[in-house]
């Protein structure tokens, strides 16, 4: 039995998330197809981040046992030509010891939420981008964020259906960038609370477009109230790029 | 009657390339209609670069005569309200004298095209890119490159439909660079030849994977028999970036 890590990348647009469910095709639903397509075997795949219907990967990171010997490249191509034609490919596998694990062995989660920040809609980037119109001023996102980097009770950013033990999680990074016309959020932490970058996302962008002073992005934060921040960003401009451990 | 310049993006994925076509909707047309759509007119919109199908654009420039009085956001955002759900968007818009032509007008075009330069499938970029399995050497694409720039006769980079008078061409820049695991062609010139660009890119190609040396792209060009050239690549690689006036 070898446990094998995987770094993926999905377009989630067609998914229903990375978890297994009930009600339509979800990228870990389309990893065990496909190692069970190769191997013959019926594996359980633990990604490190449960990433919502919609959100795209770039650097999720999985793991699972397979009894049957191969290489690190024959399984990588063998999942991903079990793949096809699902927007999932494997980029890395690697044999890791048994007490690997994908979730709880990480050390640090990074996240990048990309706003098209212009006048006309998106064609190249829809569906990976959250379209906003009205003209976000960056540096007055980067101010309110830094009122929610490190410890903190993010009670005001958590969504009702977290399963978290602590609404208490540290962010370790909260940039802003600039790229053309959007306007990237860069959020790293060992771990995140359910919709918390989204939520992050939604309260800068009401401060980016002046709706919002710093001053209340820090009231919300210390309210420790879902109703004091901001809207939900959409799932469009979410990806998880890289996890460490 | 007011001379509008149109900045354009689009997805060339769904289309038949710029120009309008019987066989299939085309980027030309989807534009023409909503302009119709807005104003009424039966217009026809002249673009810069006829990009063929499945081709890209980040900063195709086309123009058109309108009778109707308006501002232009107001042209920008009608046509663009009327462009929807085809994944096409105008950036900008502009009032320009009588004289200007997109197309004749112009004194040069970017383009840029993006080989995915790695084991796995593209997911996010599928469409977009040209999927190479092969590690390229970047360095000795970029070495052949130095033999293309110049004024040339492009005969064995030139598409057999090509409507140029001449196969003579002055390419000012030819470059590579690297963007993660993709490796970009970047190419500026007065103008091109039909599938010069994607002609170069499928040489430069087998130039990357070792299978053709320098010496053997200088004699390509010299040959002027597209025979002697490498095979066109793929349409999903490539954008038509900017154009200068």
């Amino acid at each position: 039995m070898t446990r094998w890590r995987l770094t993926v990348e999905y377009d989630g647009g067609p998914f229903v998330g990375w978890q297994r469910q009930e009600n339509g095709p979800s990228v870990q639903a389309a990893l065990e197809d496909a190692v069970k397509a190769f191997s013959g075997e019926a594996v359980t795949i633990f990604g490190a981040g449960r990433t919502d219907s919609g959100v795209h990967a770039l650097g999720q990171v999985a793991h699972f046992d397979l009894a049957k010997p191969a290489d690190s490249e024959t399984v990588r191509d063998a999942i991903n030509f079990h793949l096809k034609p699902d927007p999932v490919a494997v980029l890395e596998t690697e044999a890791v010891p048994d007490d690997f694990h994908s979730r709880f062995s990480a050390t640090r989660r990074h996240y990048r939420y990309r706003i098209l920040n212009r006048r006309a809609p998106a064609t190249l980037a829809a569906g990976r981008v959250w379209h906003v119109v009205p003209p976000l001023d960056a540096a007055a996102m980067a101010a309110a964020a830094q009122e929610l980097i490190g410890r903190h009770d993010f009670t005001s950013f958590r969504a009702a259906a977290c399963q978290a033990d602590s609404p208490v999680k540290t962010l370790d990074t909260l940039e802003i960038e600039n790229h053309g016309d959007e306007i990237w959020i860069i959020a790293s932490a060992r771990s995140f609370l359910h919709h918390q970058v989204r939520n992050i996302a939604g309260t800068l962008k009401l401060v980016g477009e002046g709706k919002w002073t710093v001053a209340r992005v820090a009231a919300a934060l210390a309210a420790r109230d879902r109703r004091k921040a901001g809207p939900t960003a959409p799932a469009d401009g979410l990806y998880l790029t890289q996890v460490d451990y």
